[in-house]
């Protein structure tokens, strides 16, 4: 089954919002916990243990995992598979982008079946073009799993590289998003974008695109869910928005409490 | 003591080349090796036993350690203990981009004495903006560190984005460029850039660039010492020229000619 389709019956059964798992350690603070590789393990898959049926798609953030060495590399691969076991979807952001054999080194990292730190989809940065994605590319289809490709970020230092105007008198986030259309009908609408929630004018025009949008920033960040549809249009139907720390971010008592209030706005999108 | 200062020295003292550790499967068959974390550790570590004493600088690449998980990252981490116990430096590449607490966790990984996987340097992706790059900087200039930002990259396809206008009409790899130049005075020169070495033209003018240049791709993939002069001009005496599968690529029994001989080359420079 396609990653596409699987996210279509994921958020049709549990509701189109995705959940940050950002344990930073403020966030182990708030948990109580220990800033160490036992308080990351606990605040994680504690998250995982408390919502693994009722969301849809998780968003394990690799830096807070990466942080602590292998040994964080090694709790992620267990919260990748309590993920998959609690039947869910993982999106693993860990925008990672580069060139031929060493792309296909991240490939191999995440997917194809048996991949170690095997995630429904990830995302990727396009600086060395869209095009260097290619062995990521090839194997998220044969896998059935997705891509994310930056395209537009919430961050205002993102401007100076995604509004700088590629061929075409376009936006490199237009660019970005016009090469990942073009490869979609091939790759079953695998290859989604990641554009931030909290812009007033995003830049990028997405009215025709047709794969995923994962949307960052919903919540403790300054972006909303109803402010959504003013943003996207007639795209609004393929965003994926994302929250972390406005329900992670209270200690595990208010985990169940924040997201169903939170899932419930989406369900007008 | 800087970044700066050690790569001086360590250059001055051993030859101005970098080795890559590229242990791609490719390379695991040259050298007899299984296809798996045994092989992977084998290599790696088998071409700082053999060259440890002799080479400035290491770049593992990381895609190639993670590509086996946890356990891949674990070699990384004795790796890079055993290239810092040569007498070497290290120079991780990475490519890491993020924004905010994100990036902060990237810098923890690789950044300030104590962190697992840490580096002498680091490169770094600026699709979400040099000004995003933050916190790694502040960690890399308080560790005596240096960081490696991607501006220019020999991949055809990178030209999308890396080529693309930015304000003040030049290229998105030149504002990369200033904007570099710009924080290196108060940084000790500890940012530098990654610039491809097969170009013909650049794209970017680096002539009052003051910090060191990445320049992977000599050797195997086109790049020769030979001509670099042409290519970076007054920017020369900053490269640093790097060859990974021309040293590393023919099994361990060679690697000490064919890196006498490619450094032998560097001296002019």
């Amino acid at each position: 089954m396609t990653y596409a389709t699987r996210l279509t019956q994921a958020t049709a059964d549990r509701g189109r919002l995705c959940v940050g798992i950002d344990p930073m350690p403020s966030v182990l603070d708030a948990w109580g916990l220990s800033r160490d590789v036992a308080g990351l393990e606990a605040c994680a898959r504690g998250i995982v243990e408390a919502l693994g049926d009722r969301v849809a798609v998780f968003k394990p953030q690799s830096a807070f995992f990466e942080a602590y060495g292998s040994a964080g590399v090694a709790v992620l691969e267990r919260l990748l598979r309590d993920i998959r076991a609690a039947g869910a979807l993982s999106l693993l952001d860990v925008k990672r982008g580069d060139i031929g054999s060493s792309m296909a080194g991240y490939a191999a990292a995440h997917l194809g079946e048996g991949a170690p730190l095997w995630a429904d989809a990830i995302t990727v940065s396009p600086y060395l073009g869209v095009g260097a994605l290619r062995p990521a590319i090839d194997a998220a289809v044969a896998g059935g799993q997705g891509l994310y490709v930056l395209a537009r970020t919430s961050n205002p230092e993102g401007a100076t590289v995604q509004l700088a105007r590629a061929e075409g008198d376009r936006s490199v986030a237009q660019a970005v998003a016009d090469a990942v259309a073009e490869l979609n009908p091939a790759a079953d609408f695998a290859v989604g974008l990641v554009t931030g929630g909290t812009h007033e004018s995003l830049g990028v025009d997405l009215s025709g695109f047709n794969a995923s949008l994962l949307v960052p920033g919903i919540g403790a960040q300054g972006g909303t869910v109803e402010s959504l549809p003013a943003i996207f249009g007639a795209a609004t139907r393929h965003v994926l928005p994302t929250a972390s720390r406005e329900v992670i971010g209270h200690g595990a008592g208010e985990l169940v409490e924040r997201f169903e209030r939170l899932v419930l706005a989406t369900a007008a999108l």
